[in-house]
Formats: structure tokens, C-alpha cells, sequence
């Protein structure tokens, strides 16, 4: 059988010597060998996140960690502004309303990035504002939000600002510390190269106050048990070693890259797929295309259902728009464990399918 | 180096076909091949769990199915009757006080079973009880309790009966639905297996009725969007695809012996050591030992702490005893990949040591 490229927004392929690497016999997670793996992730995470913080490590899906952003900083009653403009800004509401948080929804056109002046406006209007939920990278329309200038603004009042990082760390910059971030979420099936399984959060020292004051209930998500455990380099429950494992190989590769060199070349992945989307005619989803995964849109002619799935069959897998943009643009990550080559021969299947299609 | 042989009670050891399985090219989770997966799976665990009920999978560690197993039933000041026999009884209360539930403790010598008896009497005199919370094995005193009789118990009342079989399930028998259990919760690191990051949650009819009437805040562990999910087979979050693959495999493995003859297999292991420790003189810790592990009172004059280094350094892994039983007890495991050679490995290096150490 041929061999299948991978080209959606997670999961994301992983490197052959990580996946060895993972599946090397099982050690317990209770014992030097593991805990010394442990802290050296720790270590790793905060190069990526740009931080000085514990970098906590949960085993879930990444929305796990997003949950832990609002039950670890919030109380029942509060005021949340979430900026909404594509799934995942949605899902961040409606962990809020699910644990009787207020929503100040700051609903923008899908594939465009909020203004931060407009944040600010929001944040002056309604002072009793504790938190302001906005992405990274908007994988639903491949968007990347200027966190560098929302960080300004939000840094300025009392509120905290959560940055879900899932897809865009690695790929789209992000510096947690000098821009002011107070939480970033991020995930591992993204630009951490590992299978899904893994999620990831840090707070500033502005969200950890905030935490002392925090009331809505929580167990398995209560980042002050992860961060107490981790002081001996430990998890307050049973891990997902093996996905640990993996993470801390990916994390020494990225160290050897160089943090900034891994998202520079990212940048170059990214540049090289519109490159060859706009000679094929395909413009660019997006107003503020993130280094992550570039959305284009299709000819009207052309059904993105159909476009994807004689993709697979010819062995590359994008993935399509979701909701109103079913069918009608195709998503194409280019982040994490996705090589040069594999985006070639991605292209060129995509052209030749475009081509049969019109 | 020498191979390790892994005897705790979680994780267990992988079997190496199931470790290839999960090292092949990662897929992605909305595709055909995935749901296929993931809906054998699903059909899989029912067997294991004897049940018709369909079978949660949340990527995250034992506890946030516990976790589950609260917040979907339960509302704020409802009262649940918690039997606490060791940690894993005492981790139910804690999450029960997190969300506000009143808790009514039943506690228990360590390494006893409750009394069912006693159960009733606790139901009948407090009519406000609406869910009691047991394990099948209280892993930290290898401890099987009587699910089939309390289940006559709780059966007879609205309230309903929680189980904790993260560490039982697969060596001690649960017939979920003939024993009238309303939830059950497991792990995937014991008897499943596979390498922990995966718990499941059942709910019988009962149990799902209360969760109309749960009003306790939750998301990522919501069980009414996995089971809206899983009638597409599908998962609300992406899931921990590696994890799940390899369960397929494990699942296959357990049918082809059959479920009772896997549990037939565990209960002959735990004979064969418990009859090798009575020939070193070592007494059986519990009064009502589980097929899973098995845990044995050292001499006073051992120290179990140096007792288990050793066995490290000759190639075995026991766990210790936790809280006060910690350097008092050995707990040997026996469940999931571990073999009769690794038993008889093991128990030669424990047999060794001890008369070292004598």
C-alpha cells in the first residue's frame, strides 16, 4: 500500500524515532527514570511556551486544558469576554456557560482576526471583565490572532488573557511572558509532533492569584494539585507515559532545531504552500493566515467533499471546512511532523485533482 | 541490559504486538478507518464489561472518569454513601466534597471488603442517599469487595450503584448489568493492556435518568455528548487515537481467549502466587484478596522500601504499600500482559531477597 500523507490541522504525523521511541516497553511513572523524563518536558514546554512558569501536563484532549483555563481562574457569576471567531472560539463560550460564566461574545466574520482595539473598547465598557478568551491560531479558518497586541491591552486592566495555543504553537510565534499572556492552552497531536493525548497549561503569576480566588469546582482538572505535584516532578494521577515519552524526545529535536528556527521554518512550509496555491489559483481563506495550516478557497465549481476525498484515494489527506464552510475551502497544515517533500507531492496531487475536476 | 519485569498494579506491561499496532502511522479520527475502529471498540468493552450499555472513552487517566461518574449524576447538596477501604474510596469522597456533594463515609479497615448488610442499613437510614460509590478492586489493599451483593442492596433503593473497576476490571468478574451496577468506571492500564490515557464510564437506565436531573457543571467529562457521539462512533474531542488503536488489538485478544477464560486466567495466576508467597511465609495482606493483585505482610524486620530497590536492581518491579501500609506490604500484580514466566521470575528474585534480607 502507498504511502498516506497527512496533511490535517491535528492530528499530525509523527516522526518514525518517536514513534519507535513510544513504543519501547512500558516503564511506571512512579520511578526515577520516569520523573527525571518528566522534568525534562517541563524544561522543554517552557522553551516552546516562551515562559519561566510550570508548564502543567494533563492527560486529555486539548479542550481538557481549555476547561482547566476557565474552572482554575473563574467563579460562578463572572464575566468572560470570548472572542468568537471560528469553532474553537465557540467551544471557549461554551465552557463558560457550562459552569455559569458570563459571556460577552465578540462575535467576527470568520477568517479574520479580532481588533485589538476593539478588546480594549470591550474591556472599557464592561470593567467588571475577568478574563478575555481569544486563539492563537483559529485552526476552523487557519487564522492567526495578534495575541503580541491584545496582550498590551489586556496587560493594562485587571482581567486575565487565556490564549488557546492548541494548533498554532510551533508554527505561529508566541511569547507567552513578554506579550503578557496570563494562560496558554496548548495540545500535543499538533506542532509537538506526538499523538493526541496529552494537553498543556500554563498560568502567569497574575493567573495564579486569580486562582486563589477562583470558586468553580474541580478534581482531575485543578491545576493547583498538577503544580504542587510537580515540585517532585510528579502528576497528581496516573499519566499517559508512553505520549510523555514521546514528548520529551520531540522536545529534544526542537531543542536542537532551535525554537526559533522551528517556527521560522514553519513560516517557509507555510509561504511555500500559497505560493503554489496561488499559481494554482487559489486564494487564501484568511485575512490573517496563520504558519500553522493555510485554509484556500475553491472555485464554486468545485465540491470540497468530493476534492478531499478523491485526495485520499490518492493518498493525501486535507481536511475540509467546517460548518458553513463545508465543501468549500480544504484546510492544508503544514506544521509539526509535515516535511517539505510530503507538501510537495501533497500539491501536486491537489492540482491534478483540481485540474479533473473543473 | 537485562529485561524488566513490570509487576505493579498499573501500568502493566504492553504486549509487543499491541505496542507495534500502536506505532504504525498515526490516522486521522474523522475518518472511516477511525469510526470502524473506534465502534469495535465500543461493541469490545461491552463484552468486557457485561453490559448492553453503551461504553464511554475519555482520553484522560482513571480519576476523570471517576470524575465522570460524579458530576454527570449528581446535583449540588445531593448526598452519595461512600465506602472508604483505601485511597481509591477516599479519591471518590474528595471529588464528591470538590463538587459539593454531602458526603456520608462508611470507613473500613484497609484491606477489608464492606458489608453489604451494612450498606442497607446506612440506605435505610438515610433515604436522601442518591448514589453509593465502591470499588470492584480497592488497588491500594488488593481488595476485592462483593459487587453482587451490594448491588441487591442498592438495587432495591433510587439510589444508584457506582463502580470503580479501573484496576479490576478483566481479572475480577463484574457481570455489570446482572449485578445491577449503575456506573462503571475503568482504566486502561490494568487489565486492558494498553498504556494508561484511556478511561471508560457505563451507564445502566438508572443511571442515565439521574443524569436528566444532574445539574453539577461539566464539559470535557459531559457523558450525554459521548453518547450523542457515539451514534456516528464518534468522539466529541479528539481522542487519543494511538490509545485506541492499540484497545482494539487488546479487546481482540481478550475475545479470542474469551472474557471468562481471561478472568478464569487471572484468578489461576493469583492462586499460583499466593501459594508460592505462602511457601516464603508471607501472609496474604487482605481478608478478601482480588484476582488483579495481590499484596503480602513482610516480617517486621524487612524493610519494604529496600526490599522492592533490590528487586529493581535484579530486574522486577513490586509496588509498595501506600500511607501507613508503605514499607509493610509488597503488592505483586498479576493482571493484563503479565505472564506465568514473569510470575515465576519475579517471585524467585522476591524469594531471593527476602532471605537476604531475613
Amino acid at each position: 500500500m502507498a504511502k498516506q500523507y497527512l496533511l490535517t490541522p491535528g492530528p499530525t504525523p509523527v516522526p518514525v524515532d518517536i514513534q519507535a521511541e513510544m513504543a519501547k516497553p512500558i516503564i511506571h511513572h512512579r520511578t526515577k527514570q520516569y520523573l527525571e523524563i518528566f522534568a525534562s518536558v517541563n524544561e522543554g514546554m517552557k522553551k516552546v511556551f516562551k515562559t519561566t512558569q510550570d508548564v502543567l501536563t494533563f492527560t486529555s484532549s486539548g479542550t481538557g486544558a481549555m476547561e482547566a483555563s476557565v474552572v482554575n481562574t473563574l467563579s460562578k457569576g463572572d464575566t468572560a469576554l470570548v472572542v468568537r471567531g471560528g469553532k474553537f472560539g465557540e467551544r471557549f463560550a461554551e465552557i463558560c456557560k457550562a459552569y455559569g460564566v458570563n459571556v460577552i461574545a465578540m462575535d467576527i466574520p470568520w477568517g479574520t482576526a479580532p481588533d485589538p482595539k476593539a478588546i480594549a473598547q470591550s474591556l472599557e465598557s464592561n470593567k467588571d471583565i475577568k478574563a478575555v478568551f481569544v486563539s492563537l491560531c483559529e485552526t476552523s479558518t487557519a487564522t492567526v490572532y495578534d495575541i503580541k497586541s491584545i496582550g498590551e491591552v489586556v496587560a493594562k486592566t485587571p482581567a486575565i488573557l487565556v490564549v488557546d495555543a492548541i494548533s498554532g504553537l510551533g508554527a505561529d510565534d508566541l511569547k507567552m511572558d513578554e506579550w503578557h499572556v496570563d494562560a496558554t492552552v496548548c495540545g500535543s497531536q499538533k506542532g509537538l509532533m506526538i499523538p493526541p493525548g496529552l494537553a498543556f497549561i500554563a498560568f502567569s503569576k497574575k493567573a495564579w492569584d486569580l486562582a486563589e480566588k477562583s470558586t468553580l469546582p474541580k478534581f482531575y482538572f485543578n491545576a493547583k494539585k498538577y503544580k504542587k505535584a510537580l515540585e517532585k516532578s510528579d502528576c497528581p494521577f496516573t499519566p499517559a507515559i508512553t505520549l510523555v515519552i514521546g514528548l520529551k524526545m520531540a522536545l529534544a529535536k526542537i531543542q536542537e532545531e532551535g525554537v526559533d528556527n522551528y517556527i521560522a521554518r514553519h513560516r517557509k512550509n507555510a509561504e511555500f504552500v500559497r505560493a503554489a496555491c496561488a499559481k494554482m489559483g487559489l486564494e487564501v481563506y484568511s485575512k490573517s493566515p496563520s504558519f500553522a495550516v493555510t485554509a484556500v478557497k475553491l472555485p464554486a465549481t468545485v465540491d470540497g467533499g468530493a476534492l478531499i476525498k478523491t485526495c485520499v484515494e490518492k493518498g493525501v489527506r486535507f481536511a475540509d471546512g467546517q460548518d458553513t464552510l463545508k465543501g468549500k475551502i480544504v484546510r492544508i497544515a503544514h506544521m509539526g511532523g509535515i516535511g517539505r517533500a510530503d507538501l510537495e507531492e501533497a500539491l501536486k496531487v491537489l492540482e491534478s485533482t483540481l485540474n479533473e475536476m473543473k
